[in-house]
Formats: C-alpha cells, sequence, structure tokens
C-alpha cells in the first residue's frame, strides 16, 4: 500500500512539473501570396507574414501552440495542416479542407489550438487543393519538456526542410490534372532546402559537363544557398523533413556518415548510413559527426529517386568553422544512388526498428483493411484509385457531417474492404473504368486496425510508382515491405517485435507494406498518398472513429456546406 | 366611375397578359478553370459549363432566371453578378462577394433568382477579386415582354460583348497591385470580341507596316474572328457590352452610319455617330442599315480610348451574303479616334437623352453626396480612395452585418459626405497619404440622393483618368458632366428635362459627373469604378437602403464571417 502511495505521488509530481513548465504558445499568421525566388527565377509564392517558407515554430513537449491565423488571399479559401502532430482531443485542429473544417474564407481568421505531446521534428503546409505545392509549409520542431532528455547526444542541430518547385503555377498544375485529355504536372524545375535552390546556375557546375554557369552568390540571395556553420570534433542533429509535391529523394553529406535516431517524430534503433533516402511526408532526424579535414568544406546533396531524374541536385554547404564558407569542396556532391535502384530504398527502410522501450503493437489485429491503387480513367479524366474508388472530397466537411449525421452530404456506403481476387497487379488494368466516392471508413472506437498497401501496375505496362501514404490523427506501427500481391502466407512476415511508429508509409513498385494502428482517437482521418497530384487525382481514404467523442467543434469549421445550411438559425430574416 | 372601371379592367388585362406571358427559365451551370486560346495563344481562362464566355442568357421581360450556380474551382470561392439587373426584391441575388452574399465554396451551389422585370441589353461577370479579368462572363438579353414592341424596327440582331486579356495570369496580377513597390498590370496583350481575338497575328497586316503576319483561319479556331453575316438593305441591331477589366473602347463600322438606341437597358433619343465610345460597365444598341456596296465586306473594329493604346485594334469581319466571308475588306479598318481626343468622348456622352416618354427624375435631392476620387500612398501601398478612405471589403457580407446590426463587422462610422474645399483637383495630392475603411452611406429609404463623382490628378502630375462608376441596384439618372471642380454654379447646367437612365457613369479627366437616383431598392448596393484593378485598389463606396425591407436572405449567403459565426445554432456539438 505505501509503495502505491510512493509511486502515486511521483507520478503526480510529474503532472504537475510538466503542467507548470508548459506553456501556450501564441502566433498569428497571415498567408498570403506574394513575389519571390526560390531557385533564383521570380515567381508568386504562397507565404506567411511575408515568409517563404513559412515561420520555423519550436516548441517543448507539452505546450500548446495558439496559432490565429487570417487568410489574406483574395479569392481562396486556406487552411494548414499540422503534420505528425495527432490532435489528441482537437480533431477539428488538423487543417485538412472538406474533413475536419470548412476552409477558412478570405478575411477571416481561424484559432489552430492544439497540444504537441511528444518531441520530435514535425512540420506544416497547406491542405487545400494544391497549395503545399505553392509554397504554404514551414517546420514545427518539439523539442522535449524541461527536464526530460533525448535519447542520444549533441552539441547542435540544424533543420533542413526539402521541397521540390515548379515553374508552373500551381493553379495552371491543377487545370491540367483535372483537363482531357490529362496534363500531368511533369518533373520540378528545381528542389529546394529550406525553401532555396538554384535553378539557372549551380555551385558544382565546374565539376560537371553541361554549359550551367557557375552561381555566384554574396550570401543574402533569396536562392542562396543554406550554409552549415560546423565547428570540428562536435556531433550534430540535422533535423530533416520532406514536404515534396513530388519527388522522392536521397541526401548525403559528402565524407560524412549519419547516423539515423529519429523518424516520423519517433525514435527509432539508431543506425549508420553513408546516404538516406526520403519520402513525402517523412521526417527524420540524423547524427552526424565532424571528424573530417576542418581545413575543408563539404557538400550536402539531395537528388531525386524513384523517378527518372530530370533536376539536378539541390546542395547545401557543410562549413567547417573557422574555413570561409566561400570556399567550395574540392569533390564533386555525393552522388545519388540511381533512381530505380530500388533494394537500395528497400534495404534503408527495412533497417528501420523502434527504439527498445518504444510502445509495442496489439498482438492482433480487429480489422483489416487491404487497399490497393489503381491508376485509371473516369470518363476520360485519368485518375488514382483505391479499390476502384478515386476520392473526391465532399464540400460539407466530414467532422460536421459525421457527428450530425446528415447523410446527403457524402456516400453512406461504405468504401469496399478488399480487391477481386483475380487482380493482376503486375499488369495494367484490365478494365481501366473506375467510380469516383466519398464513402468513409467507419472504425470501430478503440479497435486495432491493419491497413495493407497494395502497389499494381499503372495504366502504362511496366509502370509502378512508389507513393509515401500518410495517415492523420496517429501514429502507426511499420509492420513490414514485400513483394508483389500480399498473401496470407506473408502474415508471417510481419515485425510484431519492433516495428517503428511512423506516419508516412512508403509502398515500392508492384509492393504492399503492412502497417497497425488502434482507432483510440475521436476524429476524421484522411489517410493518403502525400504526393500532392496523387490526391488531387483521388489518391486517398477517409477513416473516422469515435465521432460520438469529438465535441466543442469551432462554430467556424461548420459555417460551410450542409453544416453552415443546416445549422444556420438567423431568427428575424 | 364606369371610366376608371375600364381603366381598372386594362390594367388588370395587361397584368394577367404579363404574367401567363412570363416563365422562369432554369440554368444549371458550372464554373470552372479550363485551358482556352482566346487570342490564339493558349491560357487558363475561366469557363460555364466548359464555355468562354459564359453562355448566353435570353428572356423576356417579366421573366424569372432561376441560375443553380456550382464551383467546381478548387479553392476559390465565386459569386456572379448580373450587371443591370437592379434585383428589385432579391438584393441577395446581386451576386457580390462581401456584400450580397458569402462567396460560394468550392464543391458548393447557390440559387441565383431574380426577375428580368426590363428588356435590355446586359451581361453578367464575376465580382470576387479580379476574376471578371479572367474570364468569367458572358451576355444576358431580355426581349421585350410578349405583346410589347421595342421602339425601333430592326430585321436580325447581333450581339457583341467587348473585353480586355492579358497574358499574365489574375492570382499574378493580383499579388502585384498589393505589392510594395506596385506593379501594374499594364495594358492588354488583345482586345477579345465575344472572346476572340488574335495576338500573334492580324486580319489587315496587310494594310499595316509592322512585321505581324496575316491571320489564316478555317473558322472554327477559338480565336477565328466573330464573322456577322447580313443580307443588304436591311436594319440591324447590333447589341454592344464592354466587361473590359481596363480598357476603354471606340467602336466602328467601317462605311456604316450607327443610330445609337439603347444604353444600359434603356431606350434613348436615337441619335447617328460614326463611331462610339463604350466604357467598360457600359451597354449600347445601335441600329446599322446595309446599304453599302454588297459585294464587299467591311470591317467592325474597336480600338482603345483614354489610355495611349499598345494593344491593337480587335476586328470583326460584316459579311454582306453572298459574298463570301473569307474575301476581306478592301479598305483598312476604321481608325480609332486619338486616345487623348476627350472633346470627341464628351460629344458622344452628351447626346445621350433619354426616349421621349421615359420617367423623369424628382425635381430635387434630398441628399447629396460628393465623392472625390484620388490616387494615394498607404503604407507604401498605391491605392484609390474616395474622400480619401480607399475601400476594403469585410469578410463578413454587409446584408448580414448591417440587417441584424454586426457592429464590429465594418466600420461604423459614415464615410466623408464632401472633401476638403482646399483640394486641389488640377495637381497631384499634397499629401499623398490616407486611410482604408469599410464604412457604409446609410441612405434614408426611399430619398432622392445625388452623387456628384469629382475627378483629380493622380500621384503623378498632368495625369487624370477616365473611370466609368457603376451603381448596384438602381438605374440613375444621368444629369450632367462639367470640367474641373464642380461647383454651385455647376447645378443650373444639370439636365432635369430628359437626362438618360443609365447604370454606369463616367468620369472624364479633371471633370465631374452628377447623377441622381431614388434610394427606393432595398439592399445593399456598391458604386464603383468598373476598371477591375481600379476596384482591387479600393476605389468605391457601399450605400444601404431600407435593409429593414429585405427578407428572406438565403442561409448559404449568410454562412461566412460574423454571420456565419452568430447564427451557427449546432446544439450537441
Amino acid at each position: 500500500m505505501f509503495r502505491l502511495v510512493v509511486v502515486w505521488c511521483i507520478l503526480l509530481c510529474t503532472q504537475i512539473v510538466i503542467a507548470f513548465g508548459s506553456k501556450t504558445r501564441h502566433f498569428k499568421w497571415e498567408v498570403e501570396y506574394m513575389f519571390g525566388a526560390p531557385d533564383c527565377m521570380e515567381h508568386v509564392v504562397m507565404g506567411i507574414n511575408g515568409q517563404f517558407p513559412g515561420p520555423t515554430i519550436r516548441a517543448k513537449a507539452g505546450d500548446t501552440i495558439a496559432i490565429q491565423l487570417t487568410n489574406k488571399l483574395h479569392t481562396e479559401g486556406v487552411v494548414i495542416h499540422w503534420h505528425g502532430i495527432r490532435q489528441l482531443g482537437t480533431p477539428w485542429a488538423d487543417g485538412t479542407a472538406s474533413i475536419s473544417q470548412c476552409a477558412i474564407n478570405p478575411g477571416e481568421t481561424f484559432l489552430y489550438r492544439f497540444k504537441v505531446d511528444k518531441a520530435g521534428t514535425y512540420f506544416y503546409h497547406g491542405h487545400f487543393g494544391m497549395q503545399r505545392s505553392a509554397g504554404l509549409y514551414g517546420s514545427l520542431i518539439v523539442d522535449v519538456g524541461d527536464g526530460e532528455k533525448e535519447p542520444f547526444h549533441y552539441d547542435g542541430e540544424f533543420n533542413l526542410l526539402l521541397s521540390d518547385w515548379w515553374h508552373q503555377s500551381v493553379h495552371d498544375q491543377e487545370v491540367g490534372l483535372s483537363s482531357k485529355p490529362f496534363r500531368w504536372i511533369g518533373e520540378p524545375q528545381t528542389l529546394l532546402i529550406n525553401g532555396r535552390g538554384q535553378y539557372n546556375c549551380s555551385m558544382a557546375a565546374h565539376f560537371s559537363n553541361s554549359s550551367i554557369k557557375q552561381c555566384k552568390f554574396r550570401g543574402n540571395e533569396q536562392c542562396a544557398p543554406q550554409i552549415l556553420r560546423v565547428l570540428p570534433n562536435k556531433t550534430y542533429r540535422l533535423r530533416i523533413a520532406s514536404t515534396t509535391a513530388l519527388a522522392s529523394l536521397n541526401l548525403a553529406i559528402g565524407s560524412h556518415k549519419m547516423v539515423v535516431v529519429e523518424a516520423d517524430g519517433n525514435y527509432v534503433q539508431p543506425f549508420d548510413v553513408d546516404d538516406m533516402d526520403i519520402y513525402s511526408g517523412e521526417s527524420y532526424s540524423v547524427l552526424f559527426t565532424t571528424n573530417q579535414d576542418s581545413s575543408k568544406n563539404y557538400w550536402i546533396s539531395v537528388g531525386v529517386r524513384g523517378r527518372e531524374p530530370k533536376t539536378p541536385q539541390a546542395l547545401s554547404i557543410l562549413n567547417y568553422r573557422p574555413t570561409s564558407a566561400s570556399k567550395l569542396p574540392l569533390s564533386p556532391p555525393p552522388i545519388t544512388p540511381k533512381w530505380n535502384d530500388y533494394n537500395h530504398s528497400k534495404s534503408f527502410s527495412n533497417k528501420i526498428f523502434a527504439l527498445m522501450g518504444s510502445p509495442k503493437p496489439p498482438k492482433t489485429y480487429q480489422r483489416r483493411i487491404i487497399l490497393l491503387n489503381t491508376q485509371n480513367t473516369i470518363n476520360g479524366f485519368t485518375k488514382w484509385a483505391i479499390n476502384n474508388i478515386s476520392l473526391t472530397l465532399p464540400a460539407t466537411p466530414y467532422i460536421g457531417s459525421i457527428k450530425f449525421s446528415l447523410k446527403t452530404a457524402f456516400d453512406q456506403k461504405s468504401p469496399p474492404e478488399n480487391f477481386s481476387e483475380d487482380y493482376d497487379v503486375m499488369k495494367p488494368p484490365v478494365n481501366p473504368n473506375s467510380t469516383t466516392g466519398n464513402g468513409v471508413y467507419m472504425l470501430g472506437f478503440n479497435t486495432t486496425v491493419d491497413v495493407i498497401l497494395q502497389n499494381a501496375n499503372a495504366l502504362s505496362a511496366n509502370v509502378s510508382e512508389i507513393h509515401p501514404w500518410h495517415l492523420h490523427g496517429h501514429d502507426f506501427w511499420m509492420l513490414g515491405y514485400g513483394e508483389g500481391k500480399f498473401s496470407k502466407m506473408d502474415k508471417k512476415k510481419l515485425n510484431l517485435k519492433n516495428p517503428p511508429l511512423r506516419n508516412t508509409a512508403v509502398i515500392f513498385p508492384y509492393g504492399w507494406t503492412a502497417l497497425r494502428f488502434v482507432a483510440d482517437n475521436p476524429g476524421v482521418w484522411p489517410f493518403h498518398c502525400h504526393i500532392e497530384p496523387h490526391l488531387h487525382m483521388g489518391m486517398g481514404v477517409v477513416f473516422a472513429e469515435g465521432i460520438q467523442h469529438v465535441r466543442n467543434i469551432p462554430n467556424e469549421a461548420l459555417a460551410c456546406g450542409l453544416t453552415g445550411k443546416t445549422f444556420m438559425k438567423n431568427e428575424g430574416n
């Protein structure tokens, strides 16, 4: 009994310390379009408070973030999704138009108020139309709470937010994707590191045979590269997140090894790599030690994987002080592994395990949903579909229409749990026709759900692409990857011992990916390919759970569509 | 007594005939972006049901128009204004974002239901951001009711909707106008007639010394010119409306005189002209007789006035059957009067009088509002201001915030009725500073209001521009124009005898324009410069009258901003 009281006391004290240590961090943000030159070419970009990328949020685990977001766009709505934050108790703050809230109208302000409960490397981005591609993104870094410690040591840290950039406007890209005949957005013109890239020059021009000219920077140009200034013989943490619209990336630091220690805001069993793959929607922390010749500088290179690259590497400089930052590295930048060397990618993914002591998955699932992704044509439009349904989001956010049983707001029929057994994932679809829909997978509250993502051949023969799928509202256990069609036999290959917790799962070409999560977070949560045009083309599904426990949805989140129409009571009109 | 009964019977019968003859015309429209080539160069345009310009509405006086407008844009709201329709009893259908309704959100449908009570040449266009410039417009033609007759004869008619076109996207234009330093949109690349123009070729190249190449058309190209096919010795009605974003225009038909018979949906005393000026927001009907050599074709030319033209004339062909339409006219196109020959413009405006028998204005005004327009700088941004206030529309539509007395929704202070007496309209502003605001001129219901629009010098010396001001919800009597600052003496020059009814009034450089209307239409009505970037820069005011009589505003029109927040009653949330 006495022991119990002591334990109780300790627990209580911890809670009090956390409560006193944590605080609410207030921000006032305005989203607007502005002129910028992220890759040295002028373009309209989406900015926040005049900044592109948006301001970095830095908080401590347990803090509450309160962002008053004002939409200063002229005709477009806007929302911001806090990628990797589970929104426990605040599902209306997830920032997904048509799902968790009505888009914020021009001139209006919405308060995003949510807790960042877990230390890690996160980011935020637009989640309406293709506004993420337009530049609406930034970093969200959560440090450990006061008195807590990271399970690894480092002397300093850097933050690299990776993205890709097009010279065609996002508005025009959207029209092309929705046109008959279909117009694909093509490969990005430039890769950006912290919103900076070089299109019309290269820092490594002298190593290349092409006619591109050598960049000359004073350093204060918007497209001048990020310089990482380090001291010799120290250990640094590099936080890396990818918010690319399309590109799968690979990052390497010339002559330096990296130790991966965090993935998607969860600690992993540390492992060494020379280079690392990162897919859109993922974040990592790696440690590196400045144990090389300190009279030299080194490249940090980011190149394209998974698609035949037509975009040059992005480059940053690792600058050993007191060497001048303008002294270029003497060797060429690290070579990005061949784009279709998928074994290299899989080898990296298969090295990721949860740090010892991390939460373990339930031993069995209660529901298993198998999601086949196929490329299709619907009335001549090119789409992506899941189990033959291409997601088209409704005008009324699900959070309101499900909670208040507005049955005409979306398809009431649950989407399929599986696909036809005789579907050949290795070949183009025999019947590429499909349908659009917006039905919801209603998940039993607190049930354990397994999802098998099944890749397939696209419309063209011998094409199957990488898709990084991001789940909102949860971390899931990444149970494993496999080749071909998932079968009963594959069940044995799943890792239930130390699977890492993630929020983004990649499916490799012609392969499957298995994950497990507990549907314990009341809300409506999309699960979708994080490639912006793929989501735009319907590549996603919607999960809902415990909606009866969702309370206090702000009125502004519901003042559109059917919820707006139904709940407007303006007596005397 | 018997006479009275007879009169009453006749009146009743007329009403019954009108009621039986009139009908409700239903339309289902979808607004979307699409690829087009209005001037032979591909560009994204706003279309309705896949058409650019949007479909022409044709109705009879007394009909009800019911348009279910669905927003198929990805992230932008949309509204459509029915330019020239007074919206008697349906002020919420005027289609002005922030004023008469909340913008229609993506995926949502709004029902515009209103009566077209008066025959005439009208048009419709977007009224949110600069969506009109993006191509959201079309014609609205109201014929006389059954059994009614036009006060002039014609054998056939044509409809020409004039506009101007830029290769820079409207989104980028908006950013430029709101940037520091200010970036002006420049002159249009092309003038369009019914959405058709030629940028990279000219039909009259052989008459010009420039190197532009001769157009070759099969006729079915999107940018092929409109051909007006006529028979000899007939009289045709040409309906002309201008929805330009910027350009003031002049139209002429080679070798043909025109007789002006209608202006802004009101009959005028017929008068002859060789060419006619038309400002953005105006519409006219002219008659012409095909009394020329029928073995030839003739140009219809449209050129720029009021700004130094950098845009070639738009050309159409008047084709005398059975002459081939491909036979080009033998003379060069009519020469547009010199851009700054304002006497020519004034001479045209001063010829317009109401058709005999038209309603006459009240003899005196009860309130006079003098509106000085000035170009200003506010915190380094370039703006237009009226009596030193630059209009910035609120997030909550006035129709709701005024009706329900939501006092924080907009500036409660009434804007000034006049400007400082010592302001020198002939010189750049001594203090170019100004403020933004969104106050409303509350007009006593049924009062007679005079407005004096006062032009002035812009920011640069020796610059004063033409501004065509459009009033919503009313026709006004155009009482007169004058030079310099309006003074007491000018009162005598006003035409109270036969002023034409209009909905758009031009102010000439350094001049004033006087108009009168009766505030008898319950609603909120903007009055603004119809030049799209000028309105965007704040050049407008808002009138409100008889709001207590506004009834049955659709919920969807109020489900945004403060009305949305205030009237959402979702019990059980």
